[in-house]
């Protein structure tokens, strides 16, 4: 076999869950959108079920409707992106509540579905989703007499707790509704970690259960092995890969593992980023290439039938700082040919 | 509906096939790795059988297995990673043709599956797969005796054609193979176009098929129309996204739409790409965010329900040369939450 083997920790999963739940006086839900941050939101959902969530968050309808098929009728589930055109029949047929984002969505959904649930996302800020202040304040009355289950935003500047925008969206959203008697959430991983005025009646962490950063005490979820199709010596003075980037500067010793960009390994990483054996730090070398990436592994004294990408020894964060990036995106870029092993006691 | 429509014109891909096929005076196959390059390795197969193509090549044998599945019995299916441990009951019940890379693969393989067709890779500089030139010279004979179906190499820089490397590797592979009695491939889309030197008696184009560049000509094949979910007036001075990366110049208009760098829309473009009302040229603004990104549509007179991404306007190299990487990326990034429409005639 040379897939690559992706574990999955379900219980480190849940340990994150539990570590962000006792962070807050409050319930705390789990975004799970975008296939549970790459990881399998049907797998992720029903392990965190387990541990006692009730509250899902999807991105969109069809996600929410390949959600409910995992989960059974129990649990609620949000749509960040609203009531679009053509949702109707699978926000009724499979219990979804969506986040009303603008007046559009109002309307329709208060014609199509007038005894549905929903919620209401404001902008405080971001400019991103959700009502801007004077639409909310035209038709505020009107959505409150309908009993929305939850008026929500969304921080722009979580990630960072010193920004000045953080305080300046707290505010906002308190002064768009302080005095409505409807539960409220501002919070995801980042607002949780921000302290109590953030917290109000839910939070919904998303990366922080799946391992990364903000959350620095973050359990690891994710480790990743990479089978060795071949190991080469290379001499001094010859090149290796796409366009001869990298020239050996002693004779060394190159594997071939069988991962690349098409399995989410960014191509943008090139040589920034190592990989493991057992302890031994592996340089990448050369370009990444779409099925293929070249190491040296010179220093390794024995030959390994697998290499780690991710683990123990090297985080989300850590590669995707190799790749200019943020952890979120090389969890969500974690590709469809491994072999997905879910991990559970 | 909130997901995007990405629209794969499996015409354009026998287009594409028939432009490279009609360079040589040789069989031409076809490369559907990386699931297709990420359009779908089922259907971009069907399609290119219709056409008239008989060989494919995968990366790794549990591609090949799904590659089978999807084609049926009669074309040959090359497997690029060779006969690894554990792959034997596949290449052997789903009927694959490892290209062998090394002296274990060559014992694992004759040991395993010794009436099993194989094609032999040759490394001829790259340092990436295949068997080193010393390697060639001592099995070289035995392995002839047993009749591979194939003796192939891969240019490590064919998308520079005035490349040194480029014809060292082509002496290489004709000093490793002149005179053997067995058919050679040397040549993937970039090879095909350096010539007919470079052709030998099989070539194997991939990243051409599907649209992309080193083959300047060719059709687009994938177009990728992306929900607006609302549309928001921003006053000049306001900022738009994650930690406040755009600030409006002017009052404007802001639309959300529904796609992000987990539908593989690669955080690193972020605003240096486009989108398309019709015609008309729109910036994205601030920072891609997992589901959403942000467009300035002020200069557009009518609201418009989708805005398209990739197509006629906008091609795969050009949201590459974005994002600081090459069309291959952005192809096999292309995510699983699309509604995928398959075009043909």
């Amino acid at each position: 076999m040379a897939t690559a083997t992706l574990t999955i920790d379900l219980d480190a999963l849940i340990t994150n869950w539990r570590a962000l739940d006792a962070r807050t006086e409050v319930p705390t839900a789990a975004v799970v959108k975008a296939d549970g941050y790459g990881l399998g939101a049907d797998r992720a959902a029903r392990a965190l079920m387990r541990a006692g969530v009730d509250t899902f968050f999807v991105a969109v309808a069809e996600e929410g409707a390949a959600l409910r098929e995992a989960v059974g009728p129990s649990p609620i589930i949000n749509v960040f992106g609203g009531h679009m055109s053509g949702d109707t029949d699978m926000m009724s047929d499979m219990m979804l509540t969506p986040m009303l984002n603008s007046i559009d969505q109002i309307v329709r959904h208060f014609e199509a579905l007038p005894e549905h649930p929903f919620g209401i996302q404001l902008d405080t800020g971001m400019n991103r989703l959700g009502l801007e202040e004077a639409e909310w304040a035209a038709v505020a009355e009107t959505v409150l007499s309908r009993s929305p289950k939850l008026v929500m935003s969304h921080l722009a500047c979580a990630d960072e707790p010193e920004h000045p925008m953080n305080p300046q969206q707290l505010a906002t959203f308190k002064r768009l509704t302080d005095g409505i008697n409807v539960p409220r959430s501002l919070a995801a991983t980042g607002g949780i970690l921000m302290g109590s005025d953030y917290h109000f009646d839910l939070t919904r962490p998303g990366v922080g259960l799946y391992g990364g950063m903000p959350f620095v005490e973050a359990t690891p979820v994710t480790s990743l092995s990479i089978p060795v199709i071949q190991i080469r010596d290379v001499a001094e003075g010859e090149t290796v890969g796409y366009s001869n980037t990298w020239i050996a500067e002693r004779d060394s010793r190159v594997a071939t593992i069988s991962a690349g960009y098409a399995d989410g390994l960014i191509r943008a990483m090139g040589a920034n980023v190592d990989v493991f054996a057992n302890e031994i730090r592996c340089p990448v070398i050369g370009r990444v290439s779409m099925d293929l990436i070249t190491v040296d592994v010179t220093d390794v004294p024995e030959e390994h039938k697998t290499l780690e990408l991710l683990g123990l020894h090297q985080s989300v964060d850590t590669v995707a700082e190799a790749a200019g990036t943020i952890g979120y995106e090389i969890l969500t870029s974690l590709g469809a040919r491994y072999y997905r092993r879910y991990k559970s006691a």
